[in-house]
């Protein structure tokens, strides 16, 4: 017991955005095995509330692109995740959030597990609406939640950008009872 | 990779809600490294919104349990993690409650991968406040975000009410572009 938490600490803490791609193709079953992940997350009531586009054609990731500050990165990467929360399985904004997050982090861990480098994009929620408009997907049944931007990490350049991830210590977030 | 990736799948996958606990006390060391999980999760603009209060005390735990239909489960357990968004920490809502979900999920594998039981307890929520008050945190401040119970599983009690797990495929929540 005690390795397989070290090495799921490890997986946790050794993931970290990941910006910088080769662009080449990740073949269907990996993004299957990933989306797999998040597939098992916890929702309140078991409402399972996420829908997701998965976009590799370059058109389609031209016209997300054009809606984010971070274009280059979408379209640098292999596989653009569009990840919206399914309204008409919402029961409760707030446990619905949560659930999304927790979805969204298995994938993220899934994409690290496999090797590959990701970042959660949610700077595109400013242009939600238009993003709802290249799927034909009704706003009031599905509001955008964030993208995940994955592929095969460019090491070389990543190496470069590479900075210390921070985060509190515990100690600065807990109290004990 | 693959098989750190499986790995990983199969921690997600046989996690589930563990509702009947062994009483037996839970060393803070391996509380800590729970924690240690939650801590790398993700967060817009690394804004880190948690807070946490471990409660183990019985006469605080039986006060918490007061609040809650699933208070017998609350006070069986050894741990009960009180999950709060640092409303000062906080910067969009849809973003801080994702964040709080990354956050949730980290520490629901924690407690998995360490070999213990635990469970996603949102139904507190309507008594939100009032778990405020025992902490004296102002609501201004601090708002419950959910209670994660958790200790040792009593293997016998729980093999009698285990149920399968549910969950769509995935080909009920994609599209691919």
């Amino acid at each position: 017991m005690e390795s397989k938490t070290l090495e799921l600490i490890d997986l946790i803490k050794s993931r970290r955005s990941v910006r910088n791609f080769i662009y080449q193709k990740i073949d269907n079953e990996t993004i299957k095995e990933i989306l797999e992940c998040g597939r098992w997350a916890p929702s309140g009531q078991n409402s399972q509330p996420w829908k997701v586009c998965i976009v590799a054609h370059p058109t389609v990731k031209r016209m997300i692109a054009e809606q984010s500050e971070y274009g280059g990165i979408i379209e640098s990467a292999y596989v653009n995740l569009i990840i919206f929360l399914d309204l008409d399985r919402s029961y409760d904004r707030t446990k619905d959030l949560q659930a999304m997050g927790a979805f969204i982090q298995n994938i993220l861990l899934g994409i690290h597990a496999k090797g590959l480098g990701g970042v959660w994009i949610g700077e595109i929620l400013k242009n939600k609406e238009k993003i709802n408009e290249i799927f034909k997907l009704p706003t009031e049944k599905y509001e955008l939640m964030c993208i995940i931007t994955f592929g095969i990490i460019d090491e070389a350049m990543e190496g470069k950008s590479k900075k210390e991830r921070e985060r509190r210590t515990i100690d600065e977030f807990i109290d004990w009872y």
